[in-house]
């Protein structure tokens, strides 16, 4: 017999129709003698609802109170949950996170679980019922309800699984698991057996946004077999997201492509090749609380060098105008941005041991006649700039020169 | 300065606007130097609407569950009148029953407070912040979140002025205060500025929906001055809830007239006039969840005897088959019924002090004809049944009679 927790987000558990199914799913696995701790997410649409209201009476309205306010959504489903699973005959009872207690910090609105008390589900486990836990919220040492943010749900599953020492974390999502790359872009793309932490969180970060990083994070750190379902289909295996094993050194040296288009460019042009020039650049950057992805530092000549770094599309304008203000003071002959740029990048952790990843992946490009603007590498990664319009060409050619294509 | 428990019902906080008044409101009193501690319901229509999605799920939903779902109602409310007092730069900080706490018994849906625990909101008050408590909701011994059943924000508010020692509960509502009778049938009726709380149990119980019954007695238990007041209007004193008090020997015989249409009136004739005949007639009529509200035994004749007793009128059908049931058993001649009847009540506490009372109400009825079908009589109270159709008659000469009419 194991121990699974499973989480059920927002449009899983949407409506009574959807709850009901999802008490259906959970009464088979139990059939199956596994014992189970389900964690929800609010019924999809109820957050905002409630955030509408209160921004009807502040702009900005006290943390605290808000909080106290949004938890109200999962406390919700989980006794919607609970009277569903009752009515189909299986016992459960549902705890809000003060009850269970996940207790937090005090940062309202992105509180960070520090301990769980697993005394109550064990109980309950050990009573044959199924246990069902808000997500997304949990209490702080004064006893003021916390949420952990959007999508906070996924870190509270986790975080219950590694509290009980959980088998396996099951996260149940709208996709019946992750892909080698979207296969919105890539007909061919494959749904992954097994992906390790690593990959996961490059994918995440890059863009597939099937997990909340944080929740992958904490998974890495506690061990916790986390698998990715689909809650609208039957019978997949999902996506299994755990650490590297053996049996991964049959692994492809790739494991997937992601991409981003969100991204825009700015390059600074002949500023003086002296240390500190960097921190003198991107020191007002940050303080316009602008967030930096990629950094590229070409070496100089005549004591001058050029600077480029990429942000979110977003923060496009504002970023040009910090430059061009502080362009004078830094000696920078120019600067110039592009806003019409995508990020493409190969993940896989077989790239540590295979040499010649980056070669095939700049040959791949080049026989496509695509410009690489910018690059960054990291351990299990290689991502690239390119001009937008090319992205959707270079992921396609990517994934079949990498051997990612599904037999079709 | 006097600490004051406010509460608020659910049409008072039914939108953000609404709940930006009862800010408003809240923060004059507060400029007037008092402390406040507020009860809120939840927002008018929250808790149906949650009830129907519990209901999309099972007919009989889990009462736990049901408790943990529905108290979702007022936690949103606390959450957003403090937001909106912070927005008029007040200092507030919301409670659920369960972090104030308000302690319960386990009778989930119905459950009875049981202990206060007011450090949290002594510290708060002495911090200058306006307290804000969910009503309705508490917690029991296990950490199960408890209801107190419909109308129970009214209880939280009387147990908070209780347990704090306020100097006066306030039930902010949609009238401005009570009257001498429903002034929808008697336009000259008149907003009284006291009432004992024995009257007020003898009005509400009758039909005059303005306080819950429990809140009212458990104001009456602990000797909280109670005080309703319109939260749509400004500026009225509302009525106030009290001990009698000396000056009370100056009030008029009479406070109020009650009436209630809802009710049904059986007879069961010619049964044998023998101990133990009325337990016979009714233990039946109690099994079958049916509620006897007044009971006439007329003195007998040649060993039989009359039995008449009124029900609630969506009652009828069943208590009549229940009768005819057992009809034979107990030997009764005939049993009839009529649910075209009400119930008119004079109640005062003078009428404890004052002799003719009565005779002056039967005159008064006698001379427009209103033929009385039962009487029955408390300390402070006189209750009449007539047919349906004179019952307005009956309560506009008897307003008039006992001196109740406003100065036009």
């Amino acid at each position: 017999m194991t121990l699974i927790v499973q989480k059920y987000g927002g449009t899983s558990v949407g409506s009574p129709e959807r709850i009901r199914a999802v008490a259906e799913r959970v009464k088979a696995w139990r059939a199956q003698g596994h014992d189970l701790v389900v964690v929800v997410s609010a019924m999809s649409g109820e957050t905002n609802r409630l955030l509408a209201l209160a921004k009807e009476l502040a702009a900005e309205p006290d943390p605290r109170e808000l909080d106290q306010m949004v938890s109200t959504g999962e406390q919700v489903t989980i006794a919607l949950l609970a009277i569903a699973l009752h009515e189909i005959g299986v016992p459960a009872r549902s705890y809000t996170g003060a009850q269970v207690a996940v207790k937090t910090d005090a940062a309202y609105g992105k509180a960070r679980i520090e301990a769980i008390d697993d005394a109550r589900m064990r109980a309950d486990l050990a009573a044959g019922r199924v246990v069902i836990v808000a997500g997304f919220q949990g209490i702080d040492g004064e006893g003021n309800i916390t949420t952990l943010g959007r999508g906070g749900s996924d870190t509270t599953g986790v975080a219950l699984a590694a509290a009980l020492k959980a088998d396996e974390c099951q996260i149940y999502t709208d996709v019946d698991g992750v892909y080698t790359t979207d296969p919105r872009v890539v007909p061919q793309a494959r749904r992954l057996h097994k992906i390790t932490f690593e990959e996961m969180l490059e994918m995440a970060s890059l863009g597939s946004k099937v997990l909340q990083i944080r929740s992958v994070e904490f998974a890495g750190k506690y061990n916790v077999p986390l698998r990715v379902l689909s809650s609208f289909s039957e019978g997949g295996a999902g996506t299994l997201i755990t650490l590297e094993t053996e049996d991964d050194m049959e692994k492809p040296v790739i494991s997937g492509i992601a991409f981003n288009r969100d991204e825009a460019k700015v390059t600074v042009r002949g500023v003086p090749d002296t240390p500190g020039i960097a921190y003198r650049i991107l020191g007002p950057v940050g303080e316009a609380n602008i967030e930096i992805d990629m950094i590229v530092q070409n070496v100089g000549a005549d004591g001058l060098t050029d600077f480029t770094f990429t942000v979110n599309r977003p923060d496009y304008r504002k970023v040009m105008s910090v430059l061009e203000r502080i362009a004078h003071d830094i000696g920078a002959r120019e600067v110039s941005g592009d806003d019409k740029i995508a990020k493409v990048s190969l993940v896989g952790v077989g790239m540590r041991s295979h040499a010649g990843v980056a070669a095939k992946m700049f040959e791949t490009l080049a026989r496509e006649s695509i410009n690489i603007q910018m690059i960054s590498t990291s351990e299990i990664k290689i991502s690239v700039v390119v001009q937008e319009k090319y992205m959707e060409l270079a992921v396609r050619a990517l994934h079949t020169a990498f051997d990612l294509d599904a037999a079709v």
